[in-house]
């Protein structure tokens, strides 16, 4: 077997079955293709006008309260020497996810680097020359076709856990968050209704807090059972899927997102994320974005609210700071008057709490006092 | 509610179900805590004689093929200036730990820092200054005790997740491993016997592989349920957990543990550390280590063996050749064979190769071809 030479690559296979969506997909790649051939019929010059991933081309719509992209694209032309790697770049990787369609698999974007990479016959030029090239096109291909990554085929690390009040299926198989012991249901990084299904859900919201530390405290108090709801965490900043189950368990099920995480300019851009997505990946926000998510905390009056002792603050440093003000200076941020004091206390007080801190209190006052007091008291930011 | 002043601690809950090896930890602790009085009767210095835990009070013990501590000590005395803070942060640790175990409760080594962090009365002195301070105290009463810090109730950071042939019982709850999607049980911090029962197990062996993302393409593939096996990751580096979970399959449930790891020295360390142990803890291998475990691949005559293209090759720095000398010099690789050919050749080939490089054979090479080939062949390094 060792000496077998294997195929360059496998045939697609007949037995595939294709979703409603891979269809849908498929066909906006053969566009893609199909625009080489309609310009060279015409005798013109083969070029994509991809919209722009810039600042520039981002606004937040207020009445939807999602980031969105501008109408500004830019120009990519196949006979143009500055363009032509980057055009034909474009078609590969939309080849290659045409392959991984069509096969029924999926792989990480650093999987499709090494799928795509090879020196091009007769060159010693390769395709790419390392992943920092191929993911940005990767960007470019789903912006270009209006399709998430993931509908691309494509997947990230797998991050962050789910226990709770829900029954959901997972490539059929059907699983019980509420019977998921300590170590809970691990997200995947694909979460789009043909992967996953909601089945029955009697959970009320859904508690997300930053790090797996914390969510250990509150699935080892059992929160979620007395608190009839569902409980996430995404090891610090969300990954796509957690965002994009979120964002699910959100719009479809009508489920409530409140959010526990530090009170420090991290904290801040992480529930900014879940809000209202992240400002280099605009497009995203319509399908990831949670703009009624809520912030719990921790808040910088908790200081004073919980008593904590001097001894678990951190002292601010200038990037905190900096962060600090760009942060609230986003457009969802800069004419609300509860974040504009939230992070100017932060400033004053001249330190950063983590979530940890209030252990100070008690091992389960987080879950026991802090957290039930501010649903109680319907006490957050949004 | 939010003005109530929460207590500083919580009183011990009499509810609280005591396991057998939870009855023996807070003995050790107690005892531990006796020796001050015992001290005190005998008008003596109160004084701990804490294992020492450097590079050279390690040894390799080739007949059970794990790292052992040496006898060497170090005193730590309460009437000696320098001494006196880790002797009283040590007690400390003692009795935050016994607080957690009463109390029914675990808490990050974070959490714990943030328990027992406070200015002692009178003083402007902090018990902990930073984490950096408490972790290692954490390491020496783990080694004074002879106890895991799970079994003291510190947990670390959740990573890896698990699928394939074997239903386990976490908390009362039981989980079908071979039911779990595409997310897969994510593997907890704690994974003692207490918490995870091995209930059934049909598997013949586990597959652990580096990263979530090589996980996810052997998960898509049912991978485990082809070859009959249990499918695990790391996220990198294994956590603690992931360890012990591997150590315990192997140990109790007699399945061999094949890796499948970047070539590259991190790869190399990571299987390393599965085997043997870490050198900073020592003291754990007896229990996390799995001297058994076999080491798949990606090995340094993958290159040609699976006709890789040269695109594939990642270019080794100055750094990796030092960090892959350092390993070939480890007491369990330095006198096999295979080992110094493997690592040897790594150096000769002058670059590494990620596992995901495989894909440019096909994008199942790794599940279909790769593996099952290395199976059938008894192909692997230990």
């Amino acid at each position: 077997m060792a000496k077998k030479k294997a195929p360059k690559k496998e045939a697609p296979k007949s037995d595939v079955e294709l979703t409603k969506k891979d269809v849908y997909t498929l066909k906006q790649l053969v566009s893609m293709a199909d625009s080489v051939v309609t310009a060279a019929g015409r005798v013109r010059d083969p070029k994509m006008d991809i919209p722009t991933r810039t600042l520039s081309n981002v606004r937040f719509n207020k009445t939807q309260r999602i980031l969105e992209m501008g109408k500004n694209t830019t120009g990519r032309q196949l006979f143009n020497l500055n363009q032509a790697k980057s055009y034909m770049q474009t078609m590969l990787v939309g080849s290659g996810c045409k392959q991984l369609i069509e096969e029924g698999k999926s792989t990480s974007i650093r999987g499709l680097y090494y799928l795509l990479k090879h020196t091009i016959a007769g060159t010693k030029e390769e395709t790419f020359s390392d992943q920092a090239e191929s993911d940005p096109i990767i960007e470019d291909v789903e912006v270009l076709l209006n399709v998430l990554r993931e509908e691309l085929h494509l997947y990230a690390q797998k991050k962050g856990d789910m226990v709770g009040n829900i029954v959901l299926r997972d490539k059929g198989d059907e699983i019980d968050c509420s019977r998921m012991g300590s170590g809970g249901y691990g997200i995947p990084s694909i979460v789009e209704p043909d992967t996953i299904e909601f089945v029955k859900c009697d959970a009320k919201f859904v508690l997300h807090v930053e790090k797996g530390t914390v969510w250990q405290r509150f699935n080892e108090d059992k929160f979620w059972r007395k608190h009839n709801c569902i409980l996430t965490h995404g090891g610090g900043q969300p990954s796509r899927g957690v965002r994009r189950l979120l964002a699910r368990l959100n719009s479809e099920l009508n489920l409530p997102i409140y959010c526990v995480l530090d009170n420090d300019p991290w904290g801040y851009y992480i529930y900014s994320v879940i809000k209202q997505g992240s400002i280099n990946l605009a497009y995203e926000s319509k399908r990831m974005a949670v703009p009624d998510a809520k912030f719990i905390g921790l808040r910088s009056i908790d200081y004073e609210r919980c008593n904590l002792s001097p001894s678990v603050q951190i002292t601010l440093n200038d990037s905190d700071r900096k962060r600090a003000k760009q942060i609230a200076s986003y457009p969802w941020f800069e004419h609300k008057k509860t974040w504009q004091k939230e992070i100017q206390k932060m400033l004053d007080n001249g330190f950063k709490l983590e979530v940890e801190a209030l252990i100070s209190q008690g091992v389960s006052y987080v879950t026991e006092e802090y957290v039930p007091a501010r649903l109680d008291e319907r006490s957050w930011l949004d």
